[in-house]
């Protein structure tokens, strides 16, 4: 009964640019009728190459809808203090409905503080405890991290839905796996989080009919860790050298295993990654709105 | 191999009368060296006798360790507008260190802005999105609610490192499961949460090395479901007619399959209902030191 099955994969690009261009209408639209445009601040410190690539897309994603995007590239020097008075003030300033501070920070600054220095009104990001606790109560009228908002929206794509469904998800941090996991109790799915503890992992994965991987670690789900029919989300992004000396990007899964057994997964790249930017892009609309009250 | 095992009753009571002397010194030492007495608001709105009797009780029990109890029983007809009114000036009292609105509300009423409109500071309850988003980050400094705090301190009293174990909670209410699952993944557990949508919650507890349940549906939990050794804290209680006519609280797991099985069990009553006050009680001690800064 092993016959391999036609494995879909979920085309997370074309999702992300028919988002986008849902965004760009309401934007204009919201320009039209209030004369106001969406703008997000994107605090960046340091030098750190990957964060740089990261937040030069979100700009340029931003001006593509139409929002207004407010830079700030400070030196990897940049005191606590100083970081904490740039909230204060972006958190004050009215052309401003989004603050984002991009993540990790330098060693010397404590990341927490930070964000929760974050108004809840302008934390498009999630990451403050008032939102945290909104999506833990199950109030979906706060802010939601990015990336596993743009998951359950590739998901509920697939599956309208997810109800009863037994979904495993790999990672606990509080950017991806722990919001995932509320996410997904929230539509009625039976969920298991597993982590660094964790001792059975593939066991676990096996019973899945969802499995959503975030950890880092690459094509750390094997294909006998599927469970026949699974629908397989790989937030993971991990660059290796192939053999022809290139750089190459693999996900958390070993993909070409998981061809034949999963009846749908995202590949990478093309899968989660393009939809974080929209959801962002969503978000600081959502956030715009909501301040306006509309 | 199905040689029954011994099982050991965890013992609640003893548990949270160690908890309550713990706070009566703390109070009193509290008293002689800042001169404030720890105040506890406690808002019961309409005659449901099963809340009379709790909140009779949390008065007994907050005057026992010595704090100050302002009981405020409302008539049924209370407006939301009233209750609003009421908690802002609680909010406002300096003499107030903890606010508990006891659920359910009548049915005219909406809880949620009721809850939220609590100051996360006073909300020993832990159930404002505040506080509810700090234990979703980790964050042990918020307010937990009493109930699966209380659970996790019976369990770590049981088995003092629970990382890498198979924790399945069977509910998952804001109340109890979903802070239960936090709480447990911030020791380090693989947590499952089960609830009324999953199809194979037999299975999924013959695989716990922990079972937490709180359903409200009596002797749901089978001795068949059981993994031979499991610890089983059982957050039921349910009042039935014994066989002599008399009233009798059974818990949410078939107590008398569970023995030879399990090798902890909470019994009901005397598990896990004495644990609620003592953690309020120190919830409510934890408000006040906050409020002084100590």
């Amino acid at each position: 009964m092993n016959t391999p099955i036609e494995t879909q994969l979920i085309d997370g690009k074309a999702f992300a640019e028919r988002m986008t261009q849902k965004v760009t209408e309401e934007v204009a639209e919201l320009q039209k009728t209030t004369g106001i445009t969406p703008g997000l601040a994107v605090i960046l410190v340091g030098n750190d190459p990957a964060s740089e690539v990261y937040v030069r897309n979100k700009t340029k994603q931003t001006h593509k809808v139409g929002m207004r995007s407010f830079m700030h590239l400070l030196p990897e020097t940049t005191t606590q203090q100083e970081l904490l008075s740039l909230i204060q003030r972006l958190n004050n300033d009215p052309d401003i409905h989004g603050i984002l501070v991009q993540l990790p920070l330098p060693k010397h600054l404590v990341a927490d503080p930070i964000i929760q220095a974050i108004r809840p009104e302008k934390d498009v990001d999630g990451l403050t405890a008032y939102n945290a606790g909104k999506l833990a109560l199950g109030h979906m009228d706060g802010f939601i991290p990015c990336t596993p908002l743009g998951c359950l929206l590739l998901l509920q794509q697939e599956v309208p839905n997810l109800r009863g469904l037994n979904a495993l998800v790999i990672g606990a941090s509080n950017l991806m796996g722990k919001p995932m996991a509320q996410l997904l109790l929230n539509q009625g799915c039976t969920v298991t989080i597993a982590h660094i503890d964790t001792r059975n992992t593939a066991e676990l994965a096996k019973q899945a009919d969802i499995i959503i991987v975030a950890t880092g670690c690459r094509e750390l789900v094997k294909g006998s860790w599927i469970k026949k029919g699974a629908i397989i989300i790989d937030v993971g992004i991990n660059r290796i050298i192939s053999d022809d000396k290139k750089i190459k990007l693999v996900g958390d899964v070993a993909f070409q295993e998981a061809l034949g057994i999963a009846s749908k997964i995202t590949p990478v790249p093309g899968g989660v990654g393009p939809i974080t930017i929209s959801c962002l892009l969503h978000n600081t609309l959502c956030a715009t709105k909501k301040h306006l009250s509309i």
